[in-house]
């Protein structure tokens, strides 16, 4: 795929809408900035590339997405440091993982030259939409659906690949209570959890509703077949540190090999804190609870970067946790927002240049 | 909810298009009848409930619909007899369905009386695109979906409801040949399995293709903990005859309570025929096949009422099947058919005449 900058058009708004947006009120994911990308899927190939304003889609209430939730999606972000650069954080991890996602869910895969020109023209027209500032950043919705016309239950010929970008602050504020999932799951052995597959989140609404109900506001899901042992929290990865040890599942075909939760564990072990990648259990994690060795639950994310859990529910028993003096979370909340906004060296290269 | 017609705004074409369809060439699902019904959800009730010309909407790209497939549908068919009556079929389960895999979901329900009244003034507006002669019918779709802007992964609380109509000949052409899941999965436990949610089908579609390039045209998909268990087959639910049994596994959160399936069973208790409602291992299946008591394999479903099955792949064993004389997917399809298209008695009360 050539890389030229000839191969995206690009249409520019006549007026940016930036002036109009209150960057202390944003509620996360509903402010778009003035441009977004958009490349077509059809005759078997990407093309018509296309930066332009952002807006409505003139789209059939029959194409495929609607119907049978052909659709993949990742999450990114840029920070601007205090010199007013731009960076992105691993953004080819999210560029491996939505091609991932979309072989997983029989989408054609995206090319990679056309991804990253298309994130550095976006970033370049949009670049006062990025916010200075610890916790400021403009969070970046690449996302691919089926558009063709049809209700057959069959995958689709033709796709949009878009690209939406939305200035936020950061996703959850204060402590997060969990509840422990013991009836609903969010993804089968052989099912697409590891994919970011659209139809996976809208699937935990629900019984994250019925979680809410009861206070909390997240929940930590379990294994489908036995409801034993602790996988993901649906939006982010969840770390357990049992004394000074940091527990996470490992990815599997029902949990998402996340950015963060991948930064985490390469950031404990460059501070020599001992990782455990293993599948813990929920008779593991209540016994810590009560004989006081669970120190911290924590989740990963790129939207939320690190949510500390101040308590977990389960069989209708609610185990409170207390912050510890040297708190993980606050340390790998620290030390990746560190990297990302360019206020730390980064051994690891993670930040990737923008503008 | 009131149900005068003024709560529906009628708004016709100028011009059908109904002269330009090629009747004799209808790709399932991919031609659409002059109107739709669409209505709007939003501050807490469902309101403009329109029929208005088929054509495209203009929705936003962070529709929370395309990210997080927050979006149901169903599959009715409208029939019409030699008189040139039409009739739906079941319609009440089908309306009763969609509020099931809406509540699961957590899309607010659509209101009984609206939903039928949409159906007779499309089906009033739009009979002459219900083709009369056995197989010709008019593919209904209701479907609701998430609109509300905002990539934030939580419920939405703006929806459209829709119904498309989409006059279509039988779903399969020919023979089917299935492989049984030994790896990928439909859904788990506590899962979505049983909603027609949009997520369930694209998930489908990738194992789906790894079975075509086999020579299979459908999955029978087992239990996600340990591939066992016959379940359902994506889009039809699965019927296997064993000596003069009719076997087919009970409805579960992860199998859909479809409304053909149903209607099989209960023809087959009216006509004498044993039915066993239970899980069927695959053991079982193979075994029945070896000894020759395996008879007949179906899939039931509204698109394609009844398909037989021609032989299974297992193990990388292929399984023939004989259709026999007295063929159970030969009569049940033509029980229900007679039925459908007001050609014998309707005992069970199913029909539910439009015009």
């Amino acid at each position: 795929m050539n890389t030229s900058t000839e191969q995206i058009t690009v249409k520019k708004v006549t007026t940016s809408r930036l002036p109009e947006v209150d960057f202390d009120n944003l509620v996360f994911g509903s402010t778009f900035s003035d441009h977004m990308f958009m490349c077509d899927f059809k005759d078997g190939a990407w093309q018509d590339a296309t930066i332009l304003p952002y807006g409505n889609l003139s789209i059939s209430p029959a194409a495929k997405v609607f119907h049978y939730g052909q659709a993949v999606f990742e999450g990114m972000k840029a920070f601007k440091d205090e010199d007013g650069n731009v960076f992105l954080f691993r953004p080819e991890e999210n560029f491996e993982r939505i091609n991932k996602s979309s072989k997983r869910m029989a989408i054609p895969e995206f090319p990679k030259a056309l991804f990253f020109e298309a994130l550095h023209k976006l970033l370049a027209l949009d670049k006062d939409w990025v916010k200075g500032g610890l916790g400021n950043s403009l969070y970046i919705r690449p996302f691919a659906m089926a558009t063709q016309v049809g209700v057959a239950a069959a995958p689709a010929n033709e796709y949009k690949f878009m690209i939406l970008m939305s200035p936020v602050k950061a996703y959850y504020t204060g402590d997060v209570k969990v509840t422990i999932a013991q009836k609903y799951s969010r993804s089968a052995n052989g099912g697409v959890g590891a994919a970011k597959a659209a139809g996976n989140y809208g699937a935990q609404f629900y019984p994250t509703n019925l979680a809410r109900e009861k206070g909390f506001q997240q929940v930590i899901w379990t294994d489908a077949d036995e409801h034993k042992y602790l996988e993901e929290a649906g939006t982010m990865n969840v770390f357990f540190r049992i004394n000074d040890t940091l527990i996470t599942a490992p990815t599997s075909d029902r949990i998402l090999d996340g950015v963060t939760r991948k930064s985490v564990l390469a950031i404990a072990e460059r501070d020599g804190i001992e990782t455990d990648v293993r599948r813990l259990t929920v008779g593991e994690l209540v016994a810590a609870a009560k004989d006081g060795s669970l120190k911290e639950i924590f989740g990963s994310g790129t939207a939320a970067v690190i949510s500390p859990v101040s308590a977990f529910g389960y069989n209708d028993e609610i185990f409170e946790l207390e912050k510890p003096q040297d708190s993980y979370s606050e340390r790998f909340k620290k030390e990746l927002m560190d990297i990302q906004y360019n206020r730390a060296q980064d051994p690891f290269g993670w930040r990737y240049p923008i503008a």
